[in-house]
């Protein structure tokens, strides 16, 4: 039996000296457990989403001056670990030094290398370049280093012999970078050749960002993979949370065993677990953690999200928020997810109604915040609109022409009053209040631009928005389970979405958003989420074929929503129109977010600012459809 | 001879349909000249930078039916062209239906194909992903296919052979893909290869941003490169604007000749010249543009800059612009530059003082109005801040350790002053003006986060967001020059800069910004322009050393402006913390950028948010320095 500890690093990126002292709690830890082998997974010294930083060369030696600290440490235990590995000597196709997203072991104070390898460690052979993810950008892969050396990548990419402590034997082992295990699209397939080579356990190391059902797919795809080599899987992931600007994306650390049999036979608890004992039977290949009895639970959305919400305040070092309460479900949701992570005299809840607010919002926004036991003021802005508007409409303008008068349209007095509650209020109250203020959007209204830039899109973090509003409600009800008590009242749910700035948005009449959620977060999801993103031609063939509601998934049925063909084309083109066109330059000064989905705006969704586009088989099916 | 026309196509990203017509029109000129090839620009049908678009198959289809269009209009004439391939079987690395960056050649209804090709058209062999460029993202290189085929590069890579109309002969032509010249940090080179199979022509169809400098190197470059091979080349890149969001590029649209001794022998005019007509010499080898006598001046900062504004107003449809204009450089070059691109009605100066905007700026703001013939309008906001200020000042919460008050302190003010200017007026009015308001930021401000989110980092564009604070005063003086008058006042180049936002920053009394913009714009731009990164350690090292000056190119004495280096470290230390702190956190919500330096902020920087780092180099150095 070999016991191997496996550390879920929470990793702060770009932080080396604080990984090492946490890599150096761990191998104490591994110590004192007596393990023979300990794991850290992929990049653990400088963090995996650390944007541009690649290209300080002081930051690489720094890199390569932890890694050694790392070999130096390893008296009487194996450690395998990732961190960049730098050739000095040579370039990487930008012309810059080169890098290698590369697997270490080390052993006694020596690098143990793998057999019969050119180089002194492995190297990622599957560099991912897709979503978030621009490992090619940086690095280069195993592949490249084989073409470069005229050789096949079976004969470069090669296992770890790795000494086991205690005993006079040997474990020969296939070290995987994360990727390397992701192969079902790649002409290369990094487990199959390592399996050739003799390979009883692989250990895969991992920057895995977390995203909703994601670790369900990882089950099925690694479970096939080591059923069908026979060989056991280690799968060590980190924790925390890192960024890449625009998205921010947390790291379950949730380290995993799979046997040869496909089966998950052991599983570390999501977020929480800084190092784990697995013990692997080489006579068996039987692979499971130490003393568990059952799986943990997967996250829920609501376990997730506070996670994400305390990590991100961790790391930009703050502990206190304002939130803008409107009485509406996206702020609630908020305010009760910001309240589960912190304690309630560090929020502050504010309301900022006008005429065009409801009694009813404005009460249950007060409700809320009792509920939640946080500070709570509210500031009535109208008077401060009202002086805005005063002041420029019919302002005078004095040009070629002559005098002209700037008009204010009741739209443009929609947008004052946003951005008066947040650029006003919310602003100035942060600072006051020592924190950030935050930005509660969802991702449907991100999707059409339904918010006013430094408006109701401005903040410093918006956790929700890439939530479609139905994921909202879920969350609600999630948060209020969670709390064990109605912290958001019911009539939160129930209540008519209305952002509450005209007359026409007035909730007690049942009016509101121009959005029928039901269907609409659907359609807007179709636009972004699925691998193949779908256009109005798409949607269109769907909507003539009868395969509308199929096809994007709503439970609501799109033809009695739309009684007529061109009340279903009106909407269709005005959404993507809006999706499309104004809302790519709203989201491009978006707050950060929590990426969260399958495909989230930001880094994920690379957007560049265009007019909106309707495809010649568009057009056309149009011209049938309405006769004309 | 053979005659040759070059189309700089001024493509819109993402509109085939427009391309097209451009296209269309441009066939028709050439047969009126009566050429024999017509040569357009990579991807000219649907644009370079379109961001994911490219995952949305029926944009896909629409790609390859108009590529059709292409073919059938070729009738006697040999048409060249970029347009993404599709292979509808097989699938890129992200399980993706498979794309090529490829170049394609028509005639009488046709494709050619390469010369013993096993595909009907070239594809793209290097694929630069660095800086703002992302092709292997979305594209399969001939360099992975020839790996797929376990074939060579060699024998995959062929030379096309041109029929040419009005003859019976052919020209053996090299088609290359914009990087696939720009070798000379890969381990292939396609030009090599292709003159190794008797290639007359190499011909690169390039979708080429500009940058400032950047012809200069290709220049030498490509020259270098035919004058060691002794194939000469035409090089034709395309014209316009296209953007990834946070930045964007103009395209000079400067087709070229170099001949076989390495000599530029034909250049087009930047930005203007829709197409050229050059002529090739095939038994000389020598190639020219017809009728030119001298080469055309390079772009100036000026020119470009215009270029780049007029091309982003026409991409979001919007001719009307507001200008904060406080009497300083930044808000006035911005002023002269829009107007130097539109009609002087089109522009509404806005000029919102308080109690600490001097008479000095206000008057100079007036007079920049004045001489722009503009539409101007003063706007005090002072009493607005004060109600705000007094609204919000000691604003009592009830926290559950009893009530407390919120202060505000002399700093909030300044930032409440900032957002009231733009979030409040500006963008109000530039709604009422049916236009944009512009974001009249620098690279040095947005360096270090100089400047209040949803205040003056607020707006639809910040065109001036990449140049340097030295390059402002050039670009204001080089619009000077344009106008062929003063239009920004000589006393706004010589006035202090200042941000006006409290009594320790009046202009009359020398008082402003922190910045020694003749050192820090320097120290600065080692963070982030030299193609390895500079960080505190090498900077210090170089301070160290004596070589601080020249490393980082201040032609002021860095030694003499901090007579102490505990006075330097602090310096150092101050602008590196906010530089990778803070101002990460605001460039991710800044407004697009017009990119024209060798690395902006944005897609091209990608910056992760993170806390300062200093390496354990940078420590040791410092107390060595500091004796501690």
């Amino acid at each position: 039996m070999i016991k191997i500890v496996t550390a879920q690093l929470d990793i702060i990126p770009g932080n080396i000296r604080k990984n090492w002292e946490n890599i150096e709690k761990e191998i104490t830890f591994a110590r004192e457990q007596k393990a023979q082998i300990l794991v850290f997974p992929e990049m653990c010294l400088s963090g995996y989403l650390i944007g541009d930083m690649w290209d300080q060369p002081a930051f690489l030696r720094e890199c390569e001056a932890y890694n050694q600290r790392i070999i130096d440490a390893s008296s009487n235990l194996t450690i395998i670990w990732g961190n960049v590995a730098i050739d000095w000597e040579k370039t990487g196709n930008d012309g810059r030094v080169r890098k290698y997203n590369a697997a270490f072991a080390a052993f006694n104070k020596k690098l143990i290398p793998p057999v019969n390898s050119n180089w002194p460690y492995t190297v990622k052979t599957l560099l991912p370049n897709y979503r978030q993810f621009d490992d090619p950008r940086y690095f280069t892969s195993m592949a490249e280093l084989a073409a470069e050396n005229h050789a096949s990548i079976e004969s470069t990419l090669q296992p770890f012999e790795l000494p086991l402590p205690y005993t006079r034997e040997t474990l020969t082992c296939g070290i995987l970078l994360c990727e390397d295990s992701w192969d079902e699209n790649y002409p290369i397939h990094p487990m199959e050749i390592l399996k050739d080579k003799e390979a009883r356990l692989f250990i895969n190391l991992s920057a895995s960002p977390f995203t909703l059902r994601k670790n369900e797919k990882r089950h099925r795809m690694l479970s096939a993979s080591v059923q069908k080599l026979h060989v056991p899987m280690l799968y060590v992931n980190q924790r925390g949370m890192q960024n890449n600007g625009k998205d921010c994306y947390i790291f379950d650390g949730q380290s995993a065993a799979y046997t040869i049999s496909g089966e998950l036979s052991g599983e570390t608890a999501p977020f929480t677990e800084a190092h784990s004992l697995f013990l692997f039977h080489p006579e068996t290949g039987h692979l499971s953690i130490s003393n568990q009895t059952s799986l943990p639970a997967a996250p829920t959305l609501c376990s997730a999200m506070q996670y994400g919400v305390a990590s991100f305040l961790r790391s930009i070092h703050m502990d206190k928020v304002v939130i803008g309460v409107s009485g509406g479900i996206d702020s609630a949701v908020n305010a009760a997810l910001y309240r589960s992570v912190l304690p309630k005299d560090n929020l502050l809840l504010v309301n900022t109604p006008t005429r065009f607010n409801s009694e009813t919002t404005k009460g249950l926004a007060r409700q809320l915040a009792e509920n939640l036991e946080c500070p709570y003021v509210s500031i009535p802005i109208g008077n401060f609109v009202q002086d805005t508007c005063s002041a420029l409409n019919n302002l005078p303008i004095a040009s070629s022409h002559g005098e002209t008068a700037l008009q204010l349209t009741p739209f443009m007095m929609e947008n004052i009053q946003a951005r008066d509650r947040s650029s006003r209020i919310l602003a100035a109250l942060s600072a006051q209040f020592h924190g950030i203020f935050t930005c509660n959007a969802n991702k449907t209204e991100l999707s059409i631009g339904y918010g006013t830039l430094y408006g109701d899109l401005a903040g410093a973090f918006a956790a929700t928005a890439d939530l479609w509003k139905y994921q909202i409600y879920q969350l609600g009800h999630e948060l209020n389970d969670w709390f064990g008590r109605e912290v958001i009242p019911e009539a939160i749910f129930t209540i008519k979405p209305s952002a509450e700035l005209s007359d026409n948005q007035a909730v007690d009449k049942g009016l509101g958003d121009p959005l029928i959620y039901e269907y609409h977060d659907y359609l807007l999801k179709s636009f972004i989420e699925p691998w193949n993103r779908a256009c109005p031609e798409d949607l269109l063939r769907w909507y003539k074929e009868g395969t509308l509601n199929e096809h994007i998934g709503t439970s609501v049925d799109a033809y009695s929503l739309f009684p007529t063909p061109s009340a279903f084309i009106a909407d269709l083109e005005r959404w993507w129109n809006l999706f499309s066109g104004f809302a790519v330059a709203k989201r491009i000064q978006a707050p950060p977010l929590l990426a969260i989905s399958r495909r989230s705006y930001g880094y994920d969704l690379r957007e560049a600012q265009m007019s909106p586009y309707y495809t010649d088989a568009y057009l056309k099916l149009k011209q049938e459809i309405l006769g004309k």
